[in-house]
């Protein structure tokens, strides 16, 4: 069997996934592939509910099994299908991964009317902190960058 | 030896955390914990570069951990302490993990003058699509919606 080779044919790859994904009671629907030079390095659905994992959405899985896979914190050179827009957390993810480029089916706009909340988290992240539905409170700021001196001050640091 | 119970002890004992992660080759300047009802009940760092996953922040590790600890895929009821501002991807997991509320120490400014890509990726997020340095394209939209179907019909669904 020729393997896919077209941004249609993954995403179709992955819509048929997703939908597997569903009905074997896995999680939620969605699925990804990473792939390097037309090979699928790392898939992923979404396994949230039977991992107790709330970062086990489908994009994060397959950016983690490809990193895995090819013994690397980076996807440069890689392309991410997912059958849905990702969610703030993905797309960081993607961004993290160095990703070169990302293909999707559905919108945001069709996950919300689906119940999924991504549409929401967009919001949140751009409003100020203190608007947010999330309270959140800086702390200690005149302890907070010792960590940031150590970090420059270990000759051996691994950047990313 | 009590255990901490403030805001500012719990953020302390990240940073300690933070800085030792560092000194011990593990990964960058980062760490979190999970507490439940005065509790720690889940601990991470970053080890991105150890474990060659660029999604193993220390609030998604803690996250994880947590999670993991008690069994379930949301953390209603628990606060996340971590050492600087979440980036995108760990924001939008503790909206996913449902967290009650979020004390940190540094700022994302803080992360950036240390080399971190934080803010340039919150950037990122708040431009339409179209407009981002990852290209990203939809594709298959009459496709996309089966997935969503398949999960409207699945009468076993959990939602989350």
């Amino acid at each position: 069997m020729p393997s896919p080779s077209s941004p249609s044919d993954f995403l179709r790859k992955a819509l048929a996934m997703a939908v597997r994904n569903v009905r074997t009671g896995q999680g939620g629907p969605f699925a990804a592939l990473v792939v390097r030079d037309g090979d699928i390095v790392g898939r992923g659905t979404n396994v949230v509910t039977t991992r107790n994992d709330p970062t086990a959405h489908a994009e994060i899985t397959a950016i983690r099994r490809a990193c895995s896979a090819i013994e690397d914190f980076e996807l440069t050179g890689c392309t991410l299908y997912a059958t849905c827009e990702p969610c703030p957390m993905c797309l960081g993810a993607a961004y993290w991964a160095r990703l070169d480029r990302l293909y999707y089916a559905a919108t945001r706009e069709d996950a919300a009317a689906a119940g999924f909340d991504d549409h929401h988290i967009y919001e949140e992240l751009s409003k100020p902190p203190e608007q947010r539905r999330l309270p959140m409170t800086q702390h200690l700021s005149d302890e907070a960058e010792r960590p940031f001196e150590a970090w420059r001050n270990y000759e051996e640091r691994v950047e990313y």
